[in-house]
């Protein structure tokens, strides 16, 4: 399956291919149109034990690729890996027809782009998402680091010359990492997609067995959403806040139980509970919803707000990038698929932190 | 006087007003048609003893100001600078619609410009220079910091909102520092306007004392030289690199005696009258550039090749962030104004090394 992002710096391809790893090299020539000098394959060191040789053979031997491995996990989103990584591209003596290869999940994609982004004003790369999360962070260019003051707080746009997605690689992710990425996956149907909601209810009722055109498929209709977006708002001047959905209670939750406690999709799917609740009290309509957090739950999420301060999460909240002047800014739902960014008083979501709390 | 870019991402004026320093936040507010929600201004210890006092006067008092003063100099473009000022940006809050002001020389300029290309993904920032160097830097969006394997090996193309050129700030330069930024001012004369070339013969005998109408002309031509090439080629694919006209062998030159032991300028001086010998040698043609070395050397450059290995020097020109498998690529002159890029080879650039030096 095979999707086209008109970016305004260049367009590119996403591929969904099972099996396409192994072709690696011959897709990258493909698509992109470029002859690397080089490659600097980033990944960490998880992804590295179970599929970095068999990237690795694809490329022909007289092509010069590195390897870069940082440690698993969001801590390698550190100013240290990114000086880390910008001096193993200077000494494997990288030019600026180098190409840099994002082999993991949202971590290394966006650590890898950073890099890409910045060394020497900008390489392209191309990311290989290796979980289902990354579905979601592989496209649309947002790349960075974090800082010990916020995630993400330190990045670029840089648009990838390609995503290549295997969704074979998905078959060693652990249950919780199904959870993290799928959050996102329900939320591209509740900002954007009524009928993909209906189609997730009724052909997924498990992460343990999967039929590889359904999860194929799956990929294809999520990022065709976050696809469209990306496309419209290439640099979140408008809707591209949509895609926040669940994001601003998410990202206070995971930041106040310390990040790797909870995963982001987890946090994320307490979050879209939260919304969807405040959509209804706001707008005054009835999502019925119901359904959507049941088949969540069936699938193992747990949608209680965690037993933390309320007011160190509204504090939070007022400090998220999306945020301006300290308002609070809140994405939420009139119907599915219809989505809005409105400023929400402290007060509505104190009364809603309240009563959610804990149950 | 002023100057538009009409860059990609947007358009930007350049002003060049004398006294404009004391109406910063008029022309900004006027300029930009932004109103930022606070601003950073970013300086180092240097100029914020002499300036930093009538800039800020400059801000209605109900405007949020911040500042974060870095060392002066080329060291401050580290690794450690750029994350304390971002630590910094995000200690003051800075949001989206925030602003950050590069009051300085190149190395603030870059610095600050890679801060605010970061912070957040990005946020707009204001160049007001303080060097004659920073009228080429200020304008083109380049902007970065130092690798210890490299200058400028990490950084982003973001385009300033607003240049605003001061001419007064310049009067408490030093000697060294205006031969540093002629250098440019001349190669702008070489590589794209003959007249110019003849107009800065006949109008700059001393950098004693200047006429401040003949100061803002040279900087107003230097940079609508500039701001054309980054127009037509603003990432750098082609014309662009006709910027970098006696940058080869000065940048090798900087680097092989230790950045701060001969200023930019001086070095670049000194690469382009070895450019202009090879250019000679591979093009038959006969420049007429005597002229042009005597005004340098009665200005003060020392035009000498320095007494360093011409081994090392070559190495240095191959690791350029302009070379492409490991070849070296100079900018040469057909002429005057009609430069051309082409691949070297290492023998005509040993030969002429040898007979250059100490000579």
């Amino acid at each position: 399956m095979n999707l086209q992002v008109n970016s305004s710096v260049h367009p590119y391809s996403i591929i969904i291919e099972p099996g396409s790893r192994k072709q690696l090299y011959e897709y990258i020539i493909e698509q992109t149109k470029k002859h690397p000098t080089s490659f600097l394959v980033i990944t960490d060191d998880c992804v590295a034990d179970l599929y970095l040789e068999e990237v690795l053979n694809s490329f022909p031997n007289h092509i010069r690729v590195e390897t870069s491995i940082v440690p698993h996990g969001e801590k390698a989103k550190s100013f240290q890996q990114y000086e880390n990584l910008l001096t193993a591209a200077l000494q494997f003596k990288l030019d600026r027809g180098a190409m840099i290869i994002a082999l993991g999940g949202g971590v290394v994609g966006d650590l890898a782009g950073f890099v890409a982004a910045t060394y020497m004003r900008g390489i392209p790369f191309v990311q290989v998402p290796t979980t289902l999360l990354a579905h979601d962070s592989s496209v649309g260019g947002k790349v960075g680091i974090n800082h010990q003051l916020g995630k993400n707080m330190v990045g670029a746009f840089h648009q990838p010359s390609l995503v290549l997605y295997d969704p074979e690689l998905l078959m060693t992710l652990p249950e919780h990492e199904w959870r993290s990425g799928f959050a996102e996956v329900i939320k591209h149907g509740f900002i954007a997609d009524k009928e993909f909601l209906e189609w997730l209810r009724r052909n997924v009722t498990s992460f343990q067995h999967w039929d590889m055109n359904i999860l194929s498929e799956m990929i294809y209709r999520s990022i065709a959403v976050k696809a469209k977006i990306v496309e419209e708002d290439e640099k979140e001047a408008g809707n591209r806040a949509f895609l926040n959905f669940g994001h601003t209670l998410g990202h206070a939750i995971e930041a106040e139980l310390g990040y790797g406690e909870i995963t982001h999709g987890e946090a994320v799917a307490i979050g879209m509970k939260f919304a969807l609740a405040v959509s209804e009290k706001v707008f005054h309509v009835n999502l019925n919803y119901e359904t959507y957090l049941k088949m969540l739950e069936s699938l193992g999420y747990d949608l209680t707000i965690p037993d933390v301060n309320i007011h160190k999460l509204l504090d939070r909240m007022k400090v998220d990038k999306k945020s301006y002047n300290q308002s609070i800014r809140f994405v939420l739902l009139k119907e599915f698929g219809n989505p809005e960014l409105i400023e929400i008083t402290e007060e509505i979501l104190l009364e809603e932190l309240s009563m959610k709390k804990g149950g």
